[in-house]
């Protein structure tokens, strides 16, 4: 296989490792760095495509392995694929649903040709490969597509050793099964927070023909300095010329440091989860909005910030729409969330473009405060 | 009191019994005949107000029982009133509270001067009375509000007579209450299943001072035929030159027949209702989305439909949203339901200003598929 067609990556200003650039896929351009809202199941929860449109997202992701399970691919490229079935009009990404298997499936068991599990949903049995997860992804038809990986406990040495090796495999098949060129498909690093195992990933996976490059089994654990010892250690491998892909990552403070060390492209649940959660997310932290000195609050969540909500709703009305279990609170503030994480990427660029990025990284992070406890997104099982 | 400044009804056609007018209010004309969304908590459940905007929502009702007890009135004067709070520029509406007092509270008690009850909320005791009804809506400041009544269960002969004394005395108190020239007070028409009550009331309520005319206790347990009695019962009696809000009535068939006896407002909590419980509404009876055969359909709930959800979304999409338990579908369908019933009464309204109504009615109440057993939206305790 060589690079997809109907793909390119440009980059237009860089300093230090981080980079601002344009991705051109078959479904528009997306500026980078970027941050992907998640819809799981075919829809960001709770906010229409429309919305997302109006709150300025770029790229969105969606994961194979609850799309496999329900409603299936077969329909979902019967309905004219996934563009078109979430009404979708821009880019998208499908994992490869190997994270799935080992976070999610009931049970689970791997062998050298893929996974064997059991749906969380109706306790079904399945299998997917490499090759299987190609064809889902196929017929799902995201513009991005991710190869089938095995996902590792971070601190676990032999697993990440076994796994590596598995993974490396399972690429090359992935490489080989795919066949649509209007799909990029991302090879992924592993080998959790070894050093060693990431910069023979990092350099295997550099050196294959993928449209991107992929980081994967971060954030699922590892401390903060783990995290970013590992990215700092394969920076160095990675192709300049391919997007780079920080996966599952969605915090403020892990999209600078991210950015900081040369990453492309971000997704994560967290900004719909917390909104789920009554928690908003501001460039200084986040906000419990159930807290009663919302109460008689006439401000928006964040007075510096143009979202719908913000440019709307009081933070009393929002309190009083939790206080009363309203749909619209978690609408409203998942609008807020992701508009103040695609904004923050956007501040990023723009501070890339106009070579001042190492600063603002520097005050951003000063002045960021950190929730006394990150919340657990994803848990191994 | 006199008829409050700033408000006047103005008839542009009518056909037999059947009007079609325009409401100017504070916050803008009401073209009439009108279906009023219900936003109980300050919010219509699952949709925002650009959403309720874009899909031709004029008048919007909000209850004053449940603003009352949450988050409370003085909150929302404090926050601009329920124009700001919940951000719906268009005119608004608010019950009286009595309607709830008798259906929601968890006891209640009622004397000569009013009612006592407890919230359903937290338990907390709470008495209504007229003023306290009055003083409330002033605080809220819709545009409508309504006198304080008894709502009776509509069989019981004696309980009936007793509570349009009641209701005829506190209207009178609501009359003398009312401060605010910027709110048009409507009188509630009640009476049960009994025409002598019925007429009394309409008689009475009709050469009083307010603004308009309402009819309440009916869709809460008696028969189609007995509601249409009522309502052809009072029609005579109803003055020409003011609106007329038959209360908590929304069915497509209700609508029709309703417009077709003169009745110029309608609210319910049934197309938002419905939709969380995944039953779309069409001008040809319901669809339940959850159905499997919908699972394979490629077309919108309705092609002839010109809603967001029906110019975007599959069936097959919608139905797997709800299978998926995504708060989307609820959204989706709520904005289906909503446009489908402002949909019928702007065909109504045209068909009256065109002089084919009767013939309209007709055709639509013989094609209308009625649900076999119509869902009970409102239990009387």
């Amino acid at each position: 296989m060589t690079i997809s067609e109907r793909f390119s990556f440009e980059t237009i200003a860089s300093e230090g490792g981080a980079r601002a650039g344009i991705y051109h896929t078959p479904h528009g351009d997306i500026p980078t760095p970027i941050f992907a809202p998640v819809g799981t199941q075919a829809t960001v929860k709770a906010v229409t495509p429309a919305q997302l449109e109006e709150l300025g997202a770029s790229l969105v992701l969606s994961n194979t392995y609850h799309l496999y399970l329900r409603p299936g691919a077969d329909l979902i490229a019967e309905m004219g694929g996934l563009h078109e079935f979430m009404q979708w009009p821009g880019p998208i990404l499908t994992d490869s649903g190997g994270f799935q298997v080992f976070s999610l499936a009931a049970i689970r068991k791997i062998d050298a040709d893929g996974a064997t599990f059991k749906s969380h949903i109706d306790g079904s049995m399945h299998r997917l490969t490499p090759e299987k997860s190609i064809d889902i992804q196929e017929k799902l038809g995201a513009d991005i597509i991710m190869a089938f990986d095995e996902c590792a406990p971070p601190q676990d040495r032999a697993y990440n050793e076994q796994a590596l090796e598995r993974t490396t495999i399972w690429a090359d098949r992935c490489l080989q099964a795919k066949t649509r060129a209007d799909q990029a498909l991302f090879g992924i690093i592993q080998g959790g927070v070894f050093e060693d195992l990431r910069l023979q990933s990092a350099q295997w996976t550099a050196g294959q023909p993928f449209d991107g490059v992929a980081i994967g089994g971060l954030s699922v654990g590892e401390s903060k300095a783990e995290m970013h010892a590992v990215l700092d250690a394969i920076q160095p491998f990675l192709p300049l010329e391919k997007p780079r892909y920080l996966m599952g990552v969605g915090s403020p403070e892990d999209l600078v440091n991210g950015i900081l060390r040369g990453i492309d492209i971000f997704d994560c649940v967290l900004p719909t989860r917390l909104a789920r959660h009554q928690s908003a997310m501001t460039l200084r932290g986040r906000v419990n909005m159930l807290n009663a000195v919302h109460a008689h609050d006439p401000q928006p969540i964040d007075e510096t910030c143009g979202c719908y909500t913000c440019q709307h709703f009081t933070r009393a009305y929002i309190r009083h729409l939790i206080s009363a279990r309203e749909l619209l609170a978690s609408t409203l503030i998942s609008i807020h969330n992701l508009f103040t994480l695609l904004r923050l990427v956007r501040l990023c660029r723009e501070a890339i473009v106009e070579q001042h990025f190492t600063d603002f990284a520097k005050e951003f992070l000063s002045q960021y405060n950190h929730p006394v406890r990150e919340r657990k997104i994803f848990t191994l099982r």
